[in-house]
């Protein structure tokens, strides 16, 4: 986990369980399997701690060493367990082998320990009680580690869990960099402080989306639940339409809820966007309900044969213009016969820029029946963006804001994000 | 960091960059914005660690406290650099804005500190020398953080290095799975214990590729690269035309470059994955040269209408079969008047799966010329496959697997994946 290749995945499983039952994660640590290292992050996570969570190093070979740090660090003698080694001789010979004299390390217990069994390989866990803090050393492998963490959880944790309780709200936002988020938000969340039960604000940017979330802990759950209602409340005022979830649904479920509870169907156009657009809609299940179809129309032939834009407007403008992106929202509508048609063209980079056309410049329109009714006719929506980034980011921003797009258009509200270009 | 949704990616980077140069990384720390807790971690690192990095927590939200917390544990005063000011003012002018008040605190530097230009984003990294050990604040977007943590290797971490090296060669695996790369891999590594310079040797799954890293440590770093060179050509006699990169390109860039080396353009017609595999083919800059469209027929009339795939078929097939897919790729290669054409319909789930069609199956498609001469008439391949994982893997699988299907037929390679369905 200290090399460059390893992403640590098993941190946010525990986080997820432990906030499920109130539990703060305060810190994760990371070392290598050095006794010296590991001892000194062990005595500090204690000091600060009330559960500390080991994962791997549980194994048979020498690099293996939590299991004596944590026993030596709390002065306890190991012994082997006798059952331990009756499983995983058992074990091995259900394979048609020997036990190798090396696993019998993965025997050895401190005393007082509870061992927590493992179905799903050799090293079993271990539950250690000191100083009325608790102690878990689990296996490596997240697929011998999840059950027994979860055991552990429902069996000891749970029950010991403070009362206390960690509720959370996220609202994710469209359309507002980063600093205008928080703009909005510091004066309204600054009257929090003084309240209570006290909300904590964090602020998460990414390309496209910037994250609000909100938490308050503590054992009144309906005071806090409604604190948060209140909270809520007041950003949604503040920020509107920009908000686009309160339950950390993603921009595509949210486009597909719409769409799905209108009966109606989209079909879209893309070119810088290579089909992400598409693709993210369709991340999401059921989606062929909604989806009709999606032409990447990268050439200015697939524009013009599969989408009918005419060749006199690539000309007169080129593939970058609010009229080409009109006429591919348009004819991805119209050929689809759809209620809804989008279309994105733009240039994505790192080449391709012009100094009135520049890199991260996009055009987004998005034609859907007039004022929410089918039988009003069509009306297409359309504007210039400026993203900021890589070609990745150019990609990621144009197919959020897209559907970004089709969630305002949809909803009636207005299409004013920060990125469209002055 | 600290919520069960965020990946840290920083970390990876970072410990790349400091390996490259000889320099190990001891520990790896999550903590939350809490300035207590930062401060503890602060002052264990710099009692263990002769260099220090933070990335995140620079930003404008009164939630960032990087800057404060370091300033004051090495008792330095901070104070308004108008320089950053300045470039602050014009980065948001350029957009037509006024600096928000709140950017104010990302131009106080602590004194003695070097300030890190941070051409694309608001927050400037900082440098700070203490007792002969060097503390980097790093801003945490990645795209921020990696051109300005590279400017610091090159400028001041390199120079003070050790001279140890660590040296890495990465092969990347199409269509085997883990254990069938272990199986191949494992005796040729086995041997290399016994050799020096000593070649370390870890293998990574990921919903498609599987990584093979091949790494070693010294000073002379001619004989580790002689070392590496002997490795890599073992592993790539053993493994084949399933080996797609020796030098970490992705399969898109593999699949692009030979395109572009015979100058044949591609079309894709996509069902299941919904537009992913031109996402990803278009996620190489300059791919418009070989991209020409993609067609994603989600609903049947797409594949009729605009792939030419007939009725009949689907009705005698069902769209999920190996029929279809060959009508897709051959329709999408002709309308679009190219050289390569790929069909991919299949099962993604969570639902729609049967007994006969269980969720996972995906038939993929490639035509292309015969024996890769244009004037030789064109071939079709197919293959059902089955996936493993959610509607997500199955996506990512699916779409990588089409995309080396196209390599594996331009090359002449055979087309026999694990993953085919027996």
């Amino acid at each position: 986990m200290l090399t460059p290749t390893r992403l640590d995945t098993n941190s946010l499983y525990i986080t997820e369980l432990l906030n499920n039952i109130g539990v703060d994660v305060v810190a994760k640590v990371i070392v290598g399997d050095d006794r010296g290292e590991l001892e000194s992050c062990f005595s500090q996570a204690l000091a600060r701690a009330d559960l500390v969570v080991f994962s791997g190093g549980l194994g048979p070979t020498e690099d293996d060493v939590t299991r004596e740090t944590v026993a030596d660090h709390l002065g306890l003698a190991m012994s082997e367990d006798p059952d331990i080694i009756d499983k995983l001789e058992r074990r091995f010979a259900a394979r048609g082998w020997k036990m190798p004299e090396v696993n019998r390390r993965q025997a050895m217990v401190p005393a007082g320990a509870t061992v927590l069994d493992n179905p799903n390989g050799t090293a079993p866990g271990l539950w250690i009680e000191t100083d009325g803090k608790g102690v878990a050393l689990l296996p490596g492998p997240p697929r011998e580690l999840r059950p027994m963490f979860e055991r552990l959880v429902n069996e000891r944790l749970q029950p010991r869990a403070s009362g206390l309780r960690v509720l959370r709200r996220v609202l994710k936002i469209a359309g507002r960099g980063e600093s205008r988020v928080e703009e909005v938000a510091q004066p309204i969340y600054a009257r929090w402080r003084e309240e209570s039960p006290q909300i904590e604000t964090t602020i998460l940017a990414m390309p496209g989306p910037v994250e609000l979330h909100l938490s308050t802990r503590g054992s009144d759950v309906a005071a806090m639940d409604a604190a948060l209602d209140r909270a809520v409340d007041q950003m949604a005022t503040a920020l509107g339409s920009d908000i686009f979830t309160r339950d950390s649904r993603s921009i595509e479920e949210v486009v597909g809820e719409l769409l799905r509870s209108r009966g109606w169907r989209i079909a879209l156009a893309e070119s810088c966007t290579g089909g992400l657009a598409t693709s993210r809609l369709t991340d999401v299940a059921g989606s062929s309900d909604y989806v009709e179809r999606a032409i990447v129309a990268y050439s200015n032939n697939a524009k013009i044969e599969l989408l009918g834009v005419a060749p006199e407007l690539l000309q007169a403008h080129g593939a970058v213009s609010e009229a080409v992106a009109t006429a591919m929202a348009t004819g991805a509508r119209e050929r689809a016969n759809v209620e809804v048609g989008v279309g994105i063209t733009g240039i994505a980079g790192p080449s391709g820029g012009t100094p009135e056309k520049p890199v991260g410049m996009v055009c987004i329109a998005v034609a859907a029946p007039n004022n929410g009714a089918v039988d009003a006719g069509y009306a297409t929506h359309v504007r210039t963006m400026r993203f900021p980034g890589n070609r990745e980011h150019v990609k990621a921003f144009s197919a959020f804001t897209a559907l970004d797009m089709v969630r305002r258009v949809l909803i009636g509200a207005p299409v004013n994000p920060d990125w469209i270009k002055k």
